[in-house]
């Protein structure tokens, strides 16, 4: 019975349908603050459905999997390609080799924000409040959510595989650097730790490269040979991903066809995001490009109905 | 998806909505028809980013990995457990040996719309239209979207490895068994064929189970050993999981602690969806529970926006 109500006041509202109290509805918008008002698709998604924690646990699995095997071969690896760029403008390779020659330490390299942990507490917040983005309550946030934030499923136990395996768990995150104590707190908190700034922690202001991660990992990559990398947003592994602003379709073009494709699942490790992110553009016409596109044939098609 | 659409269509009709035309809309926002409005952030992650690339590409590549090194084992494996409930009451695992004391042959089985094909067709109607869905319309596009549906990146190069190692792919969707000819002709026209009706291709109206999955499963399992499963709904997983209607925080428990968390990169595989999906329901206060919330101490938080 609940369920059947929670469903009609989902298709009520994308529907714009009017309630026999039309009157009050009709001039009465959803409410924008409080609990009981319908959670956006997307955070229903992440942060409370059985699937989103189903491919989080597995993809957390895979990387455990893959890094722990790529550690126990007997020769030196490759590290996976870091989003430095190469002579040809590529993406390009460090070596796994001091120049002594001899073998750096393993490492694998983590986003931190929905993909160690997600941040149950700010988006709550802002599901709650209708509130769009603020930095001054998103510092808050980092400085003092420890204990809330929650792990993202799976990454306790992969991050355990992956230290007792021998390999060093390095976060490298967006958020700012002065953030870095309650950042560290929270991932602590969560049991995902340990994370210390400038030893396994790196945050935006760490260097003059601001919110681009490839500075980052480069100084990464020359301690250590890095052989699994994972975020939520393409710019976890390479800046050149997030460098075309507006062309949508080149940039999946980009990741899905061709060079890039191979390493996903192959060194990269794309965690699952649909909240927010550097995808988040676009109208309609630009998510489907003509070639994509259907309408039914006029004779079965009810008249349009308002709103959405 | 059909089964929770059904549901929200008969949902209007208990609440005596009535579509309404424009001239009754006391507030219209954002124009309801046509390319240029933003499109939904749950189409912008799943259709147009790399992101969702990303991950459907590794996904693809993990089942490949994990079913051809099962089907290489000199050992009969077990079956991924299938959702037939056993004699506790949870799921079982169905035998793969005959009566006769004899191996069957591998299987792997996969649910189809946004698990091998992309329904960008029928999205982009949704999106362009600001309609809901529509039973009528979905039939059409169900029967007529070969060509335009794309594959989810990655199923053929993955459904191509599995094939060429010997494994059957045997398609399981809650597509209605009328539209048979147009879904295995829209499954061919990606890649991703051959489909059969009633050989490797099965639909809903196949038996008397309506949407549940199980009773297809147990058929299938009849003469294959199935080593693989992979879906976009916990239900083509099992169907337990989408029994207890209002449980948000239970079914998500369900999968992501205890027997059922250790399958999912180990026989069952998610794909993600944020589109649409049994998950889709929950107010903000139950997608996020006492635990997980927070405000900013009010000092630091201007007044309240309007509106989200």
């Amino acid at each position: 019975m609940t369920r059947l109500f929670v469903i009609a006041t989902s298709a009520l509202a994308l529907a714009g349908c009017t309630t026999v109290d039309a009157s009050s509805v009709a001039s009465t918008p959803a409410p924008a603050i409080g609990d009981h008002k319908p959670a956006p698709d997307t955070m229903r998604w992440l942060y409370a459905s059985g699937e989103a924690a189903g491919a989080s646990i597995q993809t957390w699995r895979q990387i455990a999997d893959y890094a722990i095997a790529v550690a126990q071969r007997r020769t030196v690896p490759q590290s996976v390609p870091l989003g430095l760029p190469d002579a040809d403008g590529g993406i390009g390779t460090p070596s796994c080799l001091r120049a002594d020659g001899s073998a750096k330490p393993f490492a694998a390299v983590f986003d931190v924000d929905e993909t160690v942990l997600l941040n149950t507490g700010y988006e709550y917040w802002q599901a709650y409040s209708g509130k769009s983005y603020d930095p001054g309550e998103w510092k808050q946030w980092a400085d003092d959510g420890a204990g809330i934030a929650q792990p993202v499923p799976g990454a306790v136990t992969g991050l355990r595989r992956l230290r007792e395996a021998g390999i060093t768990v390095i976060f490298n995150t967006n958020r700012n650097s002065d953030t870095a104590a309650g950042t560290a707190a929270a991932i602590e908190a969560t049991g995902t730790g340990p994370a210390v700034h400038l030893e396994n922690l790196f945050l935006r202001g760490d260097d003059a490269m601001g919110s681009r991660k490839d500075g980052r990992r480069a100084r990464i990559a020359e301690s250590y040979c890095v052989i699994a990398m994972a975020g939520d947003n393409l710019g976890d592994f390479a800046d050149i991903f997030n460098a075309e602003d507006d062309a949508i379709a080149a940039r999946r073009a980009m990741v899905a066809r061709g060079t890039y494709a191979r390493l996903w699942g192959d060194g990269w490790f794309l965690m699952p995001n649909p909240v927010y992110g550097a995808w988040q553009k676009g109208t309609v016409g630009e998510v489907f490009p003509p070639e994509t596109r259907w309408k039914p044939e006029p004779g079965d098609a009810p008249a349009i109905m308002e709103g959405q």
